[in-house]
């Protein structure tokens, strides 16, 4: 099959995260042979979540236009003196979702990248800053990827911080749940050494 | 995050094949954090394949607007008395990707499914028998899911072939490549056995 449209649309599914091209191919052909069931519903949601979704502009987590500041910075519940960074707003829900963190968020909208010429101005990084400064914020948690470039940012970001007389933590690394050391590599397994906690 | 925007992206999302509850979560939460660059893409690309791609009027397979009947009904250097069917355009481009099959294709587009309430009427099976009889067809392959769903419909398609006079093959059952007997279930290895060829 080479149709143009179908090609165009497994191109825009295959930038989806996790999303192969194979199985951007599967979809695009099951949106093409459900137009009105599957392709139409899509649409309507996709023109929903441009109209109404927006990002906070405390924090950057996702928000509704009528909800800004949103409802983890207008939280009084909320430590407001601890501050998890991450990199992109689908982080927090996975935090959320564990019930373990009980402070506020700073979402960067991206990282470090010298390989896409991506700097610290195009991250959120300044915004963190004036926060920390103006907000009392004593603890701030680095929770970046844990690849080559979540860790220069984590390093930039860390930096600007302890200068400035802040507390700076990051999760601990090691053995993910329901696994175990023979399934770990050597990079993830040598830190759950070094990290090694009373039994 | 309960954003109903985003909840609804979520569900349009996860109905795509293949697609769970959690990663049509973190492609809905990239969708609403690049309106522009994602979500737009997406959408225009939906309207394209909506607006140019059709079903084949003979085959079933999708086609653009002014294509119809298909490449593949229209190539004259297919064999038109050795006939395909499948449940799916997608399984169309399955199989020519192993360049093995050089007949034409007939898509039901859907299987009979009692739990579902979709019978005879709700496929294309009457399309299938007219195109037997009216175009010299002498064997049909039936490439047919091997789940229950699949293999009640192949039944009947088989049933209803055979009092016909056709002959009605199907796709060899067995272990897949790059695979071993330790890996796959009873169902597959039981037919494998059954299915057993000179070494």
């Amino acid at each position: 099959m080479s149709l143009e449209a179908l090609e165009k649309l497994t191109e825009a599914l295959s930038r989806l995260p996790g999303i192969g091209r194979r199985s951007a191919g599967r979809m695009a052909v099951k949106l093409a042979a459900e137009p009105d069931r599957m392709a139409a519903a899509l649409v309507s949601a996709l023109d929903q979540v441009r109209r109404e979704v927006r990002f906070c502009g405390t924090c950057g987590a996702l928000t509704s236009v009528d909800r800004d500041p949103c409802v983890y910075c207008t939280d009084a519940g909320r430590d407001h003196t601890l501050l998890c960074v991450v990199e992109d707003p689908a982080d927090i829900d996975a935090i959320e979702e564990t019930g373990a963190f009980a402070g506020r968020y700073h979402v960067l909208l991206g990282r470090i990248s010298p390989l896409r010429g991506e700097g610290p101005n195009d991250i959120r990084l300044r915004a963190l800053i004036k926060r920390v400064r103006e907000e009392g914020v004593r603890e701030v948690v680095l929770a970046l990827n844990t690849d080559l470039e979540g860790e220069a940012t984590a390093g930039l970001v860390r930096a600007l911080l302890r200068e400035r007389g802040v507390r700076v933590t990051h999760p601990a690394y090691g053995i993910p749940a329901g696994s175990g050391v023979r399934f770990a590599d050597a990079v993830t397994l040598g830190r759950a050494l070094e990290g090694r906690r009373e039994a």
